[in-house]
């Protein structure tokens, strides 16, 4: 269940089909339908969709009753999931999470944040001056939140947390013994949205962003959150001052981002990852496990387990050494 | 007219003889100047400069009365105007600059702000906890600004806009539609001065930040306002978290910036131009329109239409693959 | 003395033996410790450590009556010093900064502060609203400070200062005619810490930020203070927007550092120094005086006065111009 946005619970096949201006070849029976998800996350009642390759493993195994793709990936469907063919994947995904979702696409301002003050019956939180606190938001024991910051509705934060001054979090689940340092903004909507000539087309973001335990953010982080699934940063990770994590990034646990590194969208970073200083990651990636990353690369092809690179493009750092001595 | 900055009026061409320490060699009668501008801008009252061959076709064009410029470039002054040869250009500009915007050095704190409240009369505008809005300031129909933000005296914001939470706004003049994401700071005075060994010495900044319609601005982006000319992002373009746009950047309608990509002063950019994260753009370069700039490149020479670069320095994006396949 | 961390008095070389598991192989009778410094700043009462060559010189200085290093080191060490032989130095000296000064690892919320009105004693102050201060702040005259900025417990702010607005203030100390523009964050504890795998281990960071006078930092710069040493901006040094600068590092006289230049821990930067945009610098890095880096440059190495690089890794800018033209 998505506790940061209201589901619309009455959206049948036709209705989509109508929404997609696509004829019901099939002469399929109206149904309804539950919810949109990610291959890997549907259930037999959930529309999904495959526009890249990367994802035919997902593919294979997922249980999505539909599945948007475009005409070249027809054949790869599985039998068990209705195919839907459209020209434009993604405008067509985010149309029909606009149907589900439809306060997803914009950050409105939060209406239901109040001042903090001691009436709130959080368990030994100790508060700055100013804090903003919205409604249904939860805060584990022995937590502090500095001053001017903001924590919108349906937040959780766990216990022994330190959320700085200054900070913005919203639409996230935060563990426990985190640190949130000044001026971090958490949870906006990614930067996702269909261009076009007269007024781009913004897609809704459901995900949430979700933070494990013991994690570390940095001064003026910027962590947007996921389109269909969370932005997500494992346990024991520290992240530096001014590093920007894009939508659906999803980092291990025990990594070390060092300032200034930027993630693109929808790339996995595995565990014991180290990532120097404004080192730039590509999107749609998938870095190994132990992977060391050299400051000021550009990683634009996954990399394996184990490795060390370096270089822009990133490379072999034996190589990358030797080419640069 | 300068709506952000108070103009002195009675400015004549001796007071800048005097000021710049130069003899009145043709015997010029005194005369009363309007305002300094840059070439392309001013009129036949109006004080200009000329320091640098790229702007030899605006100076061909120029209305100017007066054009400040060094003894190399005195033989290329049109007829028309009256040179004023000097040794330093820009210092010499931003003495006179200072004479006539004597307030335009230094981003003073803004005392004319207070608390919004209900009793402002905007039509139909949603607003956060501790909003500080300035003298004068327009704000059109159904626009919304978060929490903490301070839209200082002025400044003008169009219809359905939403402005983020601890928002910075100065100097500014933003069309409709507009979306300005959390922690962005815009309008603040370029990093301009001249550095000397006892004190550098900065220079006014008279120009504003005007924003399009339809634009979407990234949390933590900085947006400094120009020195004579104004910093301008055209219709429909999208910027992600933590850009950076130096004074007297002009970008284009529908371009897409995404994360943490820096632009220099002075730079033009087209029309639909994409620009990969982490990028950084040189000063003085003109981008054309339809360019696709790769992630993590550096481009230090001007890029004609329809280009597609990447690399440090950028090249043509297939030179730079194959020599890095 | 500290201004900024209570230092405890009461420990002695047997208390710093049991702590570290060290035997007493030298049978020394035990003795009061006064503080834990570098190399270079160390008394004959105070314990140092010596982990790299690169320090080889301060080694053969310094007063410290105990130099904490490894068996690799040891023959090194001078013999009027106290060796203290240890598996893994640096958690060694964290363990026992963290002895002396037991507050310094994380950033607690300073609960002293609180809204700076008109009964607080500065000469001369003008100032926004919202604005905290922290018991203790020192302002001298004339100084402003924008709305929502927080100053606190222990700073010291010059006289003709400009703060911004939404800026943060920690454990610092600032001279006279310096600007700090909006969203910087200044003095928070730095990036440090001993991964392991359950937890990582946070050592203190007992250094202030020290910035000179004339100086002016941008928009949301993030500067860390040091661990044992200071975090230093000398005079008449300016800073562009988005600046990240790690804790330990110094920077010299006028210098220009521009727009989103990172610079990781410990480094020296030497006086009329100008670093394009973008540039990295790696960390424990000597860059001398006059240098000239090029933007987007990545410096790995030291660089001696005089120098103009650019490129990744950074090289002379000859050769980098050659190979790319």
């Amino acid at each position: 269940m998505n506790i940061f946005f209201k589901k619309k619970n009455n959206i049948t096949f036709n209705k989509i089909l109508s929404l997609l201006n696509v004829k019901n070849e099939f002469k399929i029976k109206n149904f309804l339908l539950n919810d949109i998800k990610t291959l890997n996350s549907s259930n037999n009642k959930d529309i999904s969709f495959f526009n890249s390759s990367k994802y035919k493993n997902d593919l294979n195994k997922t249980k999505a009753k539909i599945i948007i793709c475009n005409k070249i990936h027809l054949k790869l469907i599985p039998k068990k999931s209705i195919p839907l063919v459209v020209n434009n994947v993604l405008l067509s995904v985010s149309k029909v999470t606009n149907l589900f979702y439809p306060d997803a696409i914009n950050d409105d301002l939060d209406h239901d944040v109040d001042f903090l003050n001691k009436k709130n019956n959080f368990i030994n939180l100790s508060f700055g001056k100013n804090v903003l606190i919205g409604k249904r938001v939860k805060i584990g024991k022995n937590s502090s939140i500095g001053h001017n910051s903001i924590i919108e509705t349906n937040v959780t934060i766990g216990n022994n947390c330190s959320i700085g001054s200054n900070v913005i979090i919203r639409k996230s689940i935060i563990g426990n013994n985190v640190n949130i340092l000044d001026g971090a903004i958490i949870g906006k909507k990614g930067f996702g949205f269909f261009p076009t000539r007269d007024k781009n087309y913004r897609y809704p973001h459901i995900g949430a962003v979700i933070i494990g335990n013991d994690v570390e953010i940095g001064c003026n982080n910027t962590i947007d959150r996921g389109s269909l699934s969370n932005t997500v940063i494992g346990d024991n990770s520290f992240l530096d001052n001014q590093v920007h994590i894009a939508h659906n990034v999803k980092i291990g646990k025990n990594c070390v981002i060092t300032g200034q590194v930027g993630f693109a969208g929808s790339s996995e970073i595995g565990n014991f990852v180290m990532i120097g200083g404004q080192a730039g990651i590509s999107g749609h990636l998938k870095i190994g496990n132990n992977v060391q990353i050299g400051g000021g690369s550009g990683v634009v092809k996954s990399i394996p387990n184990n490795s060390k690179v370096m270089g822009y493009p990133a490379k072999d750092i034996r190589n990358f050494l030797k080419e640069n001595k």
